[in-house]
């Protein structure tokens, strides 16, 4: 099946070179895969005229950048030329299966939001990353910054569109999902977690295996996290302070390895009607190339079609 | 100047052999030390009556435990002949000057509350632990777990208690006091911090540099690290899982040693009328005794007397 995946030109600080060299990677990897670009189409056609396998680039020229200092809500307002807003339009429409920038986290989160839509009314949208475990496949962990102040609903959104994430992305048979707190029972936590735990303990729709304390981040007793977007963002840029920390002290190792953003491609956007995935602001080609096939695997799951079917399950 | 420290013989998964020899470290490293045992007295007589510093060693015959099982609440109520509960009365009491325990956090912490009660009615007591950071001396944050909600006045309350602790035990001559959070600028967070930063920006009392991302948190760029017991707790958590978790991997580096729990001895609770330290439940000797010199640090600088002054300032 041939996938049309968007690629935002502009996004990342090494625009437009790595991501042209991240697009022809991505296509070397995957024959069936067509991208379709969004920037200005005159960066693009030279570099494209040389190339045998043009003919599986297409260039929509969306020439307005949103730069990364720009305010999320007033350039979604301002910028409908922008090559965000136009890729995101294409989702919309249909002309295009995904899309994938390494572009403003904010704009594009707040954008896909209203472009796309909630896969229901009733669902708060979020972000989720991978967490890399030693000797057992990554687990998912959500959401990662988009809602700083949730409540124990939006918990318990998070919960359901990781699930589907693991279920439908990753295969995972019956993902076990964990609720992140700052202790195993489930009396422990602040008020938010309290409330959560309760709501969690009594649904159907997904497997709940308790509490996790950060100790249990890192070992096979889930495959979904969950927390408030705000713990969720200190756990990830903490994580990637202290590898990189140690890297810097003169540790390297294949596990280390796993935390780094350019393997793993960038953050999907959960609970949109559409696959998108946000990449790293320092993306290399590889993250490119990465973050583009990343997203190739959401839009073939149909991911946000099963979504809307793991709110409706009884 | 003699500094009497009341030593728990009960509390840490090693007790009492663990205790006893952390006692006698103590004691030869400090020799105007003297130390108060709380706990039941037939385990210390035989082993004392072979020592020849015994008569730095008095002991207080409190025969019941709160165990780590207990409910915090009920154990304080319940078990007045308690280690804990004993020695803490003996430090409001003036009969000693600290008290240190490695038992249970949430007992030791209450009943700090409760027996000492707070330097000022308003303010909310908390827990502290230390940041090590590469070539440099070591940052405190706080709070780490004692409080799971907090409001942004609470976290005020942090940032005097931590910039006290700073100035008087560590000799700091101007802390820098940060915010953590999930973003640099002022208006980025969630509810708490952009209320608290407000607060924090307009203080006369301390020296504010910020928002803090968690990047930021091993490099020089402030001395006191201020955030909500709940994402304090995991900040704390995390990094000790992911320091393990790449000693487990095969790296060992003197940076690492410095997050040991032996080598800083114990969380300071911070904000009582009394110098209190709780040890780690696996305290072993090395750290019980460490654990005796910070409470004895604390006592000297009269870190209570200078907490009250903190809050008074203009």
């Amino acid at each position: 099946m041939t996938l049309r995946i968007g690629l935002d030109l502009f996004g990342g600080d090494h625009a437009p070179a790595c991501n042209l060299e991240g697009l022809e990677q991505a296509l070397a990897s995957d024959p069936d895969l067509h991208i379709t670009v969004f920037g200005d189409e005159n960066h693009v056609r030279d570099y494209l005229s040389h190339k045998a396998w043009s003919d599986r680039v297409s260039v929509v020229h969306a020439p307005d950048k949103i730069e990364m200092g720009d305010s999320p809500m007033r350039a979604v307002a301002s910028k409908p030329q922008s090559s965000i807003i136009t890729g995101l339009k294409h989702l919309k429409a249909g002309q295009i299966d995904g899309f994938a920038s390494a572009g403003n986290t904010g704009a594009i989160f707040g954008a896909s939001v209203i472009i796309l839509g909630g896969v229901l009314e009733s669902v708060r949208p979020c972000l989720m990353t991978f967490v890399p475990r030693p000797e057992v496949r990554d687990a998912i962990i959500l959401d990662i910054g988009a809602n700083a102040d949730s409540k124990p609903e939006n918990l318990l959104d998070f919960a359901l569109l990781g699930e589907a994430y693991a279920r439908h992305v990753m295969h995972v048979e019956k993902p076990r999902v964990a609720l992140i707190n700052i202790g195993e029972e489930a009396e422990k936590g602040n008020e938010l977690t309290k409330a959560a735990y309760k709501l969690f303990a009594q649904e159907q729709r997904f497997h709940f295996v308790g509490n996790a304390e950060p100790d249990r981040l890192f070992r096979d007793i889930a495959d979904v996290y969950v927390c408030n977007g705000f713990t969720g963002n200190i756990i990830l840029k903490l994580s990637e302070t202290l590898i990189e920390l140690v890297r810097r002290l003169g540790f390297s190792h294949p596990f280390l390895d796993r935390f780094n953003y350019e393997n793993q491609g960038g953050s999907p956007v959960l609970g949109v009607n559409g696959a998108v995935v946000i990449g790293h602001g320092i993306s290399n080609a590889r993250a490119i190339a990465n973050m583009v096939l990343l997203t190739r695997d959401i839009a073939r799951a149909r991911l946000h079609e099963k979504m809307k079917e793991a709110f409706h399950q009884v």
